[in-house]
Parts: structure tokens; sequence; C-alpha cells
């Protein structure tokens, strides 16, 4: 099976959580909008078929089109060995996942709290306060909570590898890359999050992937944007 | 099997959702916080165990505890047949709950753009901005989704109900408290919708939940909040 991946071709944005499990699963895949004519075709994919997607990133396998990323990552979990079989692990697997993504909806919107349509230069006050909040007290309490669930093991369920390690690992890249600052503390604090960044970072496929041009770098066009006046 | 239900006990917040998918299914469940010395249960068991929530709402079902709520109405939904079985519709069902929950975020978002620890007063014009986008665009945006989702059947799934029915009535009965004028452009243009609500409150089990003591009103400490300055 050859997967095929639709989401915009010039960011890593929601769209590398689903890239790094069909990564780190060796899976076939097209990465349909950084082709030729590729836009168009996520344009009309999108509202196309029975089970349209409110947004990119979504995943066509076979007949089935997925979108919600968590559901893509439940999904594939499932078929690519990237989450657990049982079911209290899977059901652990997907909250912290489900967590990431409220995670990365905040991060999102410390540069555009008010409008998602206007510009972030028209609303660098509101963001300036509301990045104060998520520096001071989200970020730490998003870091203490993934730290507790990782505990001391190699991966958030023991010994193995799961879709929601790879976005913990994108997490934590991304924030690294807008708050810096605020990260070096967390990490600081929390080291077990770094030994979890590493060791995926190093995972032979995660490796080769992040020094191939399919890795997108991360940019002030994506969810995570380093704007030095937000981190404190 | 007597479900515990973990949430906030003054408000329907988004521990609604579970309510709505336990009482539809005629489960056995107690609303641990809103017994006597709830609120202390409720945040002893939000730290401990193995797999502890961020936030409430959560749920233990036996020995398992979930957290998220769009992960324990995939449970739920399981369990209490409340969700199909095939692959493709339990995918598609859990799609479009993720993307209610992306309504709910921005809904709340509305009231507190900049700050989830400060008071709605303190960022009353930053809510009117944020409120206009959401109201002019957002909600058409997602109503218009739902209806195509929806279609010509009953239920989204077709002829029968499943969580995200539950979910969506609910989203409309919030948004109908919050945006009033809002909702009823949007139900003009899309009555499949306002069909949907009005066939999910005549389920018996739901018209009687409704009409009991366990449901709460909607108030302006819950995340759907009437603020009649913010709706157009």
């Amino acid at each position: 099976m050859v997967y095929q991946l639709y989401y915009w071709p010039t960011i890593q944005g929601r769209g590398e959580f689903v890239r790094l499990a069909l990564e780190e699963a060796g899976a076939a895949y097209v990465d349909v909008a950084r082709g030729e004519h590729g836009m168009k075709e996520l344009m009309a994919a999108l509202a196309a078929g029975d089970h349209p997607s409110f947004a990119p990133p979504f995943l066509k396998a076979g007949a089935l089109t997925i979108g919600q990323v968590a559901n893509i990552l439940l999904y594939l979990g499932e078929h690519l060995h990237l989450a657990p079989r049982g079911e209290a692990a899977r059901i652990w697997t997907h909250q912290l996942q489900l967590t990431i993504a409220d995670l990365v909806a905040e991060a999102h919107d410390t540069h555009h709290p008010v409008s998602s349509d206007a510009y972030y230069e028209d609303q660098k006050l509101e963001a300036k306060q509301r990045a104060a909040e998520f520096v001071k007290t989200r970020i730490p309490k998003f870091m203490d909570y993934f730290a507790k669930a990782l505990a001391d093991n190699d991966y958030l369920n023991g010994a193995h590898v799961s879709y929601a390690d790879l976005s913990l690992f994108q997490v934590i890249a991304g924030l690294r890359y807008a708050f810096p600052k605020a990260l070096a503390r967390a990490e600081k604090k929390q080291p077990a999050l770094t030994r979890l960044f590493d060791r995926v970072a190093q995972r032979p496929r995660i490796a080769a992937y992040l020094a191939s041009p399919r890795r997108l770098p991360f940019s002030e066009e994506g969810i995570f944007r380093h704007y030095p006046e937000l981190d404190h």
C-alpha cells in the first residue's frame, strides 16, 4: 500500500506528525501537495468524497480517507505497529496524543490569539499577552505532565516507540525553535524529555528523514514560530 | 459496571459530551464531583494512577482510567454501542468528534482569547475581535461542514445514532445559547442541523435527561457563554 498524505507543501505544521509516523515505519507514501500540481490536487481532494476533512492534513489509505491528525495516527498506529495492541495502552497512547494536540493548538494561538485570518503583525500586543501565559504556566504544566507520563521509561509506553513519542519529539523540536529560552528552562527541570527527544532523533529512519530534503525547516509560516519578543 | 465520571460539578463544559453518551446508553454512572466531598475526590483522582489526565473530564471504567473527551467517547462508542463497528465508519465518527472538539475549543476562546487564567472582563476588547471572526466565518464553515456530513440522513452515520450525533446536538445547543443570532442564521441556511438537533432531543433517554436535574444549565462559567456583545 502506498499512502497519500495531503498537507500544505511548504510547512511542517500538523502534517509533520503524520510524516514522522510514516517515516519511522518505513511506509511508502506520497506527500501529494509537494508534487507537480500538488496544491491543485490537495484542494480538489479536500472537498471530495464521502468523508471530507475540515482541514488538512488527511491521509488516503486504500479506500479510506482519514482526517484529523490524532485519528490518522490512531489508524497508522494499528496498521504500522506504532502503538501497543492492548486496550489500556492503546487508549493511553491516544490520550497522550490528544493532549499533545491541545498543546499544539495553544502554541499556534500564541501568535494568532485574536484572528487566524489576520497577520501576526496585526495582533502583536495580544500575542505578547497570550504568549506570556503560555511560557509562564502552560509550557511547564504540559512538560511536567509528559515527563510524569514518561517516568524512567525509554518511551511513553515503556520499551517500544509509539506515534505519541514521535509527536512529543516534534512538539519539543517546535517549542525549542519557537521558545528557546522557555524550553531550555523546561528541559532543565525535566531532563527525561531531552533524553526522549534524543532517543527519537537517533532512531535510524528518523535520523535519515531529518537529514533529508523531505524534512522541511521550521519557519514563521508554520505552527511553531520564533518571534523573539514572545519568548521569555 | 458502574462508570465514574470526573468533571467539574457546576457546569456542562466538556464533561457534558460524556454525560450525554452515558445517558443515551442508559449506563449506570456516578458523576463523582457532584456528590458529597466530590471535588476533593476529583482533585485527588486527577493526579493519581498510572494514566493521569491533563485536565477533567476523565472516566473510570473498571480498571481503566480514560482522559480526553474524544478518547472517552471512542471507548464508550465501542462498549456502549454508540458507534458503528466497521473500520471506515468508526474512523469517520471519531474524525467528526475531533472536528467538534476543535469547534468547542474555538467557542471557548471567543471569550478567553488572551488568557484562560484572567477574567472575561479583562479581555473584552480582544474577545470582541475574536468572536467577530468566529461568528462571521468559523460558525458558518463548521456548520456547513457538519450539514454536508449529515446530508439527508437521520444521523451522521445514516440510520443509527452515534456519540458524534449527541456531541453535535450539544454543540448546537451551546452555540444557540451563546450566539443566538449567529446560530439562527446558520440553521436557516442548514435546516438539516435543526432536524438533527430535534431528533436527538426527542430520543427518550435524552429527553428524560434534559428534563432532569442531572442536566445542568448553561451559564457564564462554562464553555458556551452568552455575552450579547459577542453575538452579531
